[in-house]
């Protein structure tokens, strides 16, 4: 416990910004290493930010707990020493079948479409804050709205659509109505090229959503998608936007959230706002659900200068979770203007 | 749309109880009644309130939407009108390896162990709202509390333990310490025997959970674990009392509940126990997680006197979501003795 402490202090004395550290994060670091001598697979495995993650593993390296070289992070024998001590563990129970989704995505002919559509979408771009998930994710992600009856014969619309959900949506001929709101503009014609090459509906609107959703769009959708950014601005524009599309009661939101960029507290804040402000109720959250695609701007992301290895990433390091909440009574979403900040925060890493 | 809602005025002048309907949740079982026509299942599948599917029920027959035999409850062609008018549906993705759960239990020496167990277990009783869950589940849910790191080398306590799942964690012999508050001294006597039996530690207080937890438990435990009454007073009791128990920041809590007696607005009420007035934050909710096995008292039980079709389950029909919640700086359990009823509110039906 002592050892713990002291580590904890070690690793906030190293950090250039306020960000949350605490003992159970250094423990959770350290039996995430007990795993992996990858740094990325060890960021995805401890479930704590980024950037404690990589400040901690240098205070490990100081302090003789564990040796790096130019790729690997290896336990010294002090190191497991210490885990031992704390007798400290976890398991993997992960369902391989469905990689511990719970549900299962079909290979079939909207598979199929789809995944022609991803081999010609834009690269991800830094500006916008736009890694994406892999395409069996988003149909992962799409066969997860079936299941809730929130997909066929419901209104559907998308706050930001760097997943290409939209299409999915379309070829599965299930939703009655699509609306997109996107910003980048190399988004917005793929996604309308792709839709009028299949005589699909699609409502595109190039938007930025820091203004509010234009009336024809308020109060009427039955179910919204995002994956917001995650400073506590980007997510009350993106989740309060998205409710505000809904047209009452039971009607269904889903959105995106990780560690690798929120710490608890932060995830604190916004369920205070999902439940508080938003008057809305959190049915479901699965852990890993969403796996991103490594994206191409790594090197001049914040979080590069901080990595202790500067290798890049042989596995999909960076994941979130899948929330799903839903509206009652009384609920109410986000129609001012706003001023936030959204892209930026202390506990920003990938942008 | 007017169909939904003169559908749903019909269910709510006949219910005797001040419950939620809304349109959706008539919705809802009229696409669980396309995929069963057993009663209990529809009860699982539409994810509604037990006693608003009874009555909904009841009401689709006066209406000609659905006839009923003695086992089965079937929709007409009416039914299914109104149904493709609408054009709703959901489909069905789970995965058969995990059962949707996103892990699997190994069938180890500890499953062996624990199986050998439960078959000598004492039966449920109606008194203390005493269903418990199937073995696999409770194996399950040991297994995802490792999985997080909240068993190995931990210090657990487990509040209220019709599912023994004290006995699974000694077995596996993973925990720091064990303790159970049980009230039924049936309960109390079979993990005490069983544990003395494998020479192991398990410390158990026969206790009533209105009276606040002894000094030598409150803040002192890494882990809880509990499944609530469902009444208001039954959640912040049991959950309360588990936060009671956790020693800081960052210690985790799991437990169960259900959509059979707890509606969305109940969820919403305990949502914002949890974060605002007990400063936790939920990190995992598995829908479906535990299947309850079907207890003996169920002609006894308030539902069924609500039941449209008098025939016992062939099925699993009560299920449970699975939550784990994680405590953050200014966390608050709950100390005080408690007063309020914590079986019996309107939406009860399985006592």
């Amino acid at each position: 416990m002592e050892t713990l402490d002291r580590l904890k202090r070690l690793v906030e004395a190293r950090l250039d910004r306020d960000l949350p550290v605490d003992s159970r994060a250094v423990e959770n670091i350290l039996i995430a290493l007990t795993k992996t001598d990858d740094f990325w697979a060890a960021v995805r495995a401890s479930r704590e930010l980024y950037l404690v993650v990589a400040k901690a593993i240098e205070v490990f390296a100081d302090e003789g707990l564990v040796s790096i070289d130019d790729r690997r992070i290896v336990l010294t024998e002090s190191g497991r020493a210490i885990i031992s001590g704390l007798g400290v563990g976890s398991t993997r129970y992960r369902c391989e079948a469905c990689e511990g989704k719970g549900i299962v995505v079909p290979k079939d002919a909207v598979y199929d479409e789809f995944m022609k559509i991803v081999g010609s979408r834009p690269s991800a771009v830094q500006q916008y804050d736009q890694g994406y998930i892999r395409p069996y994710d988003t149909l992962a992600r799409l066969a997860f709205i079936d299941k809730n009856g929130d997909l066929e014969g419901r209104s559907i619309v998308i706050l930001g659509d760097d997943d290409l959900l939209s299409l999915a949506a379309l070829i599965s001929g299930k939703p009655r109505r699509i609306a997109v709101f996107e910003i980048d503009s190399r988004l917005v014609d793929f996604i309308g090229a792709e839709a009028k090459k299949r005589g699909g509906e699609i409502e595109i609107y190039q938007h930025d959503l820091r203004k509010p959703l234009p009336d024809a769009v308020l109060g009427r959708f039955d179910t919204f998608v995002t994956d917001p950014s995650e400073t506590l601005g980007g997510l009350k524009m993106f989740i309060g936007r998205g409710i505000s599309a809904l047209r009452g009661p039971r009607c269904a939101g889903y959105f995106g959230l990780t560690r690798v960029e929120a710490s608890l507290k932060k995830w604190s804040a916004v369920q205070r706002m999902i439940v508080d402000e938003f008057g809305c109720v959190i049915t479901d959250a699965i852990e890993e659900f969403h796996e991103y695609v490594n994206w191409d701007y790594l090197e001049r992301m914040t979080g590069w200068t901080y990595a202790p290895v500067k290798a890049h990433p042989t596995v999909h390091w960076y994941t979130s979770t899948l929330f799903r909440i839903e509206t009652v009574e009384g609920f109410k979403g986000l129609e001012d203007e706003i001023e936030e900040e959204i892209y930026l925060d202390d506990e920003a890493a990938s942008v």
